[in-house]
């Protein structure tokens, strides 16, 4: 399963040394998951309704070149097997030009939203990626 | 009631002026907000247990002096008379040798946190308010 | 002259009240305000390089009606007259059923990037404001 | 070398799942970071006016324990040896009863701050990481 979304640098998210906190590197991979399994047809918010939170448990992240303001970034979640207890997606941030920003990958942990118990991965979720693997 | 809280700039509320992000006093105002309540013994988080948020509903700042790396600012907030269904806190954000950085009001509003509908000051809140007034 | 941009709400903008943090509407405005004088062809990064910062010196805000994650809001900055020191834009962020989520104003200064000196406007803009005006 | 720095848990940092957002320890590491060559004696700011700029070229971190609002954290950074092009951290966040919310590395570069190339790490840190290793 592979997903893109692209989005302008915005000026809140630069910092003193004039470009992209590497901070939000971790948050462009957010929005990018979010867009993925919303246009797909189970946005995040419905899957807490249906009780399941989604945790981050890990993340790793090579910052290749600083994005800039007046970036227009385009943004990759990809999928490569259907997910038990995780999910693990591999994520690139990369400009305009197709230069590689950052890259890296975000591990998935699936709880019980009231019980905070960890449970298997929600069963739309599951059909959503199988059906795009 | 009056109460300051003190913490250095962090890297991270700073962008490409070179200076801190005005979006960060805005968030700087609820700290110290919300150090003084708990500090008072009436923590947002117990607040929000016991069934009542306070979203802000109103927000006007100036910015007078750029606040920069290095520096270690000084939030104060400040309550002059009991609130009915809104609550008004005056904001000050200083820094290390005493100069306003920025300096406005917030106004928060109490809403059921189930049902969002207005309610009441929580008594709590209302008693630490008189007791400190 | 008018603008409006449209964009998602992001996860990571969520607080444990479930609801954008009200710090982010400050953001949201300032992302249609660059958007809106990079579509016009001054980019606010061009406008940095050639010598001019532009600080916000005030900003005012009342919060309607919150945002939540799944929500589409469209943000848009108006001016209404040609600045000469201090250049004043209208803001209000809806969502995708046109409900005013926040509304308010930002007030901007004009500084020499090296003395920190106010200037005036920088003629390029003055002319996109006129010309839209 | 080893440093640790204290602050509670901010409102806006936290998520609709009622916990910190995962994006947020990122910003504890570096806040720790900061802290510590502060500390030292050669703070961010005085490196960057040397001429040097430090950004983070990787990082990677495991998170074992949602904080939440009311937690007071402690975040950590250790330099195990002197560093000659990059320059790697251990941290780790715990919360006020000693539990570990979130532990990993992050891996700094040193680029000359107007030609952006890679340079050796500056004298002065080199001494500070000596002297406390």
């Amino acid at each position: 399963m592979y997903f893109e979304t692209s989005f302008p640098v915005r000026y809140y998210e630069t910092d003193q040394m004039g470009v992209v906190h590497h901070s939000n590197y971790i948050r462009y991979f957010e929005v990018a998951r979010n867009a993925m399994i919303a246009e797909a047809g189970y946005p995040i918010e419905r899957c807490e309704k249906d009780g399941v939170v989604i945790p981050v448990i890990g993340v790793e992240c090579r910052f290749r070149l600083s994005a800039r303001m007046g970036d227009v970034l385009t943004v990759s979640a990809a999928i490569d097997s259907v997910p038990l207890a995780k999910l693990v997606i591999r994520q690139v941030v990369k400009n305009q030009r197709g230069e590689v920003c950052a890259e890296g990958s975000v591990t998935l942990g699936f709880l019980d939203s009231s019980t905070y118990r960890p449970v298997r991965c929600p069963a739309p979720l599951v059909e959503i990626i199988e059906k795009n693997t």
